[in-house]
């Protein structure tokens, strides 16, 4: 290891009390446990209001989880996306998840993606998007969506990325309203924004 | 550590060769620094032909290096802006680099950042990107640069964030070139894209 260090991006332990390496999920059940990711992040005081998970399509399987981990973990960039996305790279050992011989794969996520994670998305080689809450839910409880295309939807499907919005969005909406009223920080990257 | 690992980002280990912990630069000597680590990066085949770091706008302090791991690491999003901010985040123990009691903070980019990275320097806390290279640059040797909005040096300034660009963008674009020569992987998220 080099003098500079390591970044080290993780999910939380109680992660596997929902879920470990193996299990499948039908389609109509995998935005109910990305959103109880977002909200048991909450309670746990893990990190942000935000869950993410990549499943293969067909199957179901769930390559990885991902929650919001910025406080925590301080690391800018740990949003619940780019979280799954990594572990999920990582476990397969493959950047591109969309690469040959692979399952098609999605990622779902209980919020529309910031600046960030869209750029994450295309990056990753997904074949689909599916979120819940909107970016006005997540800007109404002060969380920024970042400068991104006002085209976001399109500009992924004209990148073979199909996409997929409002699914539960008032579960998914509930969380963000859960945890602004706890009281937790809403951060933005500068925290006198 | 939960059943699902972590993802663990790094950077080659002859960075040590160039710059450890503690050193300084003047400001003419950032430009070339990052640019000789995307250099060094393709001559040690230690990923692509990008490099990144973070300095103290006023010292010089060198925060945190940075380069293209994507391929080395197999994480999609392991550019090298994002390397650079996750090493500055954890050494520093701070998701906000432009938080109070922090010396402002630059980030010194052999090229234009990609949708990604642009979202990941909003949330940094940066107060200052310096740019060489130019999206085309990266995108006649065959990168992508992504979905990002066409003003984007208009929506960075208008977050407080001041963007140089052009600094010596010939020497910056000319490593790109030697990567496109030496038949090194162009990688885009999807290999078949």
């Amino acid at each position: 290891m080099s003098s500079w260090g390591r970044v080290v991006m993780d999910v939380p332990d109680w992660i596997d009390d929902m879920a470990s390496p193996g299990v499948s999920f039908e389609p109509k059940d995998r935005m109910p446990f990305v959103i109880e990711l977002a909200r048991r992040n909450v309670v746990e005081q893990t990190g942000g209001p935000f869950g993410a998970a990549i499943f293969e399509s067909v199957t179901g399987n769930l390559v990885a989880p991902g929650v919001n981990r910025v406080v925590p973990t301080a690391i800018s960039f740990a949003h619940a996306e780019t979280t799954a996305i990594g572990l999920a790279n990582q476990r397969l050992g493959v950047f591109d998840l969309g690469g040959d011989g692979l399952p098609a794969m999605e990622l779902v996520a209980s919020t529309e993606p910031c600046a960030l994670c869209m750029g994450a998305t295309v990056w990753s080689g997904v074949r689909k998007l599916v979120t819940g809450a909107r970016d006005e839910d997540a800007r109404s409880i002060g969380f920024d969506e970042g400068p991104k295309v006002a085209d976001w939807q399109d500009a992924l499907r004209s990148r073979g990325i199909a996409v997929e919005v409002d699914v539960m969005r008032e579960e998914a909406a509930a969380v963000l309203d859960m945890y602004a009223v706890s009281g937790a920080l809403i951060y933005n990257g500068r925290s006198d924004a």
